[in-house]
């Protein structure tokens, strides 16, 4: 790869750009290391919006921040647009799409991709939600499925094409489910008046006993009451066998007919292959409380991607979410700098900042150390806290502008069907 | 196709949801007719800014507007997303992609479709720029091109994807060899510090003896001058004969050596099958001075696809522009109307309200009626009067949120490569 080296400067390459390898890139003192920062995409994601994508609430520039365009005019930092297909630890070579380099150390901050736990039918007619064009072919989605009702003179595939199963009541299916009840709710009656709109149903189906596993009971219970009223069907204590791309098969033999099932359920660490299986725990990298992989003395693993087993309140690794990434990637950047610095390096301390999820119009719910909230209010704190956490001022006056108009007209209005998806390619994939 | 018939309403059909037809939609009396439009796409595309989107200024939610947004809650009107096959003109009969339909009156409002005028070649390896996915994979391409310059380590080539070719001296290849130059001058130096940007050239290609052919002779001075300025190479009186992917021949055995060619050169009126050989004259389909289509007593056309050369000063029909489309779609609709209570129909008088063209910024040219304008105010000029005509507040909005960051801060935020263009399979698709 086509990158100058610099004498008596260590070159330390981050893969990935999500929270924790843009952290750590900027971050990173370039007086004292040259920085490769690679990713397969030329922009940062910033997925906790992703859903509002899918919705037809937000358009992709809200949510993406061009790499270049954050470190801009700094010194001794090279992006890389490429796919890491493979790296050899011993010989500290990179094998991209694009041709190869070498580290002097090694950052992985790959991130995580949906888990399917091995069921390959779900994996061919389910729909994830983990990146931009991802979310954009499930706005076309939603967008045809109602196109394709109001064509078709079969009740039956009308009913199939107009229900929704969202599997995974985390915060992502919640905010889903909410989504797509306010558009039930607010738009889809005008946009297809011709549409009995009462055929659509929106089924969230959670594994647990509970929504929101990651907060409190009591901001579970609000979330499952808000859902309620604006009609989503909600499955607790409810496991999904099987999809063919009609039925989904849950446990005791029940079924929904659906042609579009939302996997929410789970993520996976995104392994990138030299690895040995010692280096890996639990579908995630192993690594210690500087993030160094135990094995190798230059390779760190911050982010989704790294499992940390020491913190007796995390006992199966940090939640794969924004606030441990940017923690961790914050981190081991101020190691590096005090290695350079000839300083001690510092173990991690997680400081759990809370979490959030909304429901919709005015009510979300927020798990704080010390105190939580509900309704309104908290809507407000949700909004106000993914707004200033988007990457750069347009991009937060973009989303602003959308969220202020879309408040007062009750309107979500990127409905457009841009790229049409392709369902049967999917379906005749295998 | 699923649509229910109204005892004593005559059904007017509108295939294509353009200026023009989006004109005569909205204003057709709905108490006198039912009103069905179809449109391969589910939104409305605001043309005049797609240069916008392909070079990163806009995202396509600014400049389109879904359909059924801006037609909710009107009775007797039905969309439906199809794309149409063949009209069967003796039995009323509109074949499409998802069943067929009859009416009562056809509207052509067709538009039009780039022309590479038998040229195969061109027409496979250059990019046309009149649609959304065509302007959002020109945005990708000029993109991965600078991420491909900069890992090739072959001068020639990578001066090769430094360098484009826009054929087309009219407002589309002035607006766009303006706003490419702007990129140039302000925004790949910063993202691609370790390229030399010196090497990035822009051509623009006039077949004739100067640019902006339907303006006046002192504007196309003046966007010729400004051109020159931001560093465009501009060829005039040159005819472009080839171009294999790398090459493009001009005439006198000149050549230029480039990866993009962007085509704004011509187009034709999109014709669906099923006219006659004399309905059709210059590619476009001939009507008269009530856009009534010859042979029929109920199929009229509206817009770029309509012939009129009733009026002396257009001999060769109006300009396939906004103007005379929004005009006409308007006139149509009050003819239907006047008709239905039996008054006389009249027929259409143009009224030419000018044209204008932008170069960059604080540069435009506007040539209206009585006076001309140029420089800053003319600027300012077409900024407010393409933010005007951009359908619905929030579009506005957006757009102009937009356009006021990027003024303050010389940036276009919507540098992301969402969905790679892949240039192997346009290569290999003949």
């Amino acid at each position: 790869m086509n990158i100058p080296t610099v004498k008596n400067l260590k070159r330390v390459v981050i893969i990935g750009s999500g929270f924790a390898g843009l952290q750590v890139a900027k971050k990173l003192r370039r007086d004292k290391f040259q920085v490769i920062l690679i990713d397969k995409n030329n922009y940062h994601t910033f997925q906790p919006l992703l859903y509002q994508v899918a919705t037809a609430g937000l358009e992709p520039d809200s949510i993406a921040h061009s790499i270049r365009n954050i470190i801009k005019k700094t010194k001794n930092f090279f992006f890389r647009l490429a796919i890491v297909h493979y790296i050899n630890t011993e010989k500290q070579k990179i094998y991209t799409n694009v041709g190869y380099l070498f580290y002097d150390y090694l950052i992985m901050a790959t991130g995580s991709i949906t888990n399917y736990f091995g069921n390959k039918n779900i994996e061919n007619f389910a729909f994830p939600m983990k990146s931009i064009p991802e979310a954009l072919d499930l706005r076309s989605l939603i967008l045809q499925d109602f196109e394709s009702a109001l064509l078709t003179k079969d009740f039956k595939e009308r009913k199939r094409l107009m229900t929704f199963v969202i599997v995974g009541g985390g915060p992502t299916g919640v905010e889903l489910a909410g989504a797509l009840a306010e558009m039930k709710k607010y738009i889809l009656p005008n946009d297809y008046p011709d549409l009995d709109i009462q055929y659509m149903n929106i089924h969230l189906l959670q594994a647990s006993k509970r929504l929101l596993d990651g907060m409190s009971e009591k901001s579970a219970k609000q979330a499952y009451n808000n859902l309620k009223e604006l009609g989503v069907i909600i499955w607790l204590n409810c496991l999904v066998k099987d999809y063919d791309g009609k039925i989904v098969f849950i446990e005791k033999n029940k079924e929904i007919e659906s042609a579009n099932v939302i996997w929410a359920a789970g993520v996976k660490g995104s392994i990138i292959k030299g690895f040995l299986k010692e280096d890996i725990k639990n579908n995630r990298i192993l690594v210690d409380d500087y993030f160094k992989v135990k094995k190798y003395e230059n390779i760190f693993a911050i982010g989704d991607v790294a499992y940390i087993n020491t913190n007796k309140l995390y006992p199966n690794g940090y939640p794969m979410t924004a606030q441990p990434a940017i923690q961790q990637g914050n981190w081991l950047a101020k190691n590096f700098n005090y290695l350079s610095d000839q300083k001690m390096i510092k173990p991690f301390i997680y400081k759990n900042l809370g979490s959030m999820a909304t429901i919709g119009r005015n009510k979300a719910v927020c798990d704080f150390p010390y105190f939580k909230l509900k309704g309104f209010l908290a809507w407000i704190v949700w909004m106000f806290v993914h707004l200033v956490s988007l990457v750069g001022f347009r991009n937060r006056a973009i989303a602003l502008t959308n969220w202020i108009i879309q408040y007062f007209n009750y309107n979500k209005s990127v409905r457009l069907i841009i790229r049409p998806f392709r369902r049967k390619k999917k379906l005749f994939k295998n």
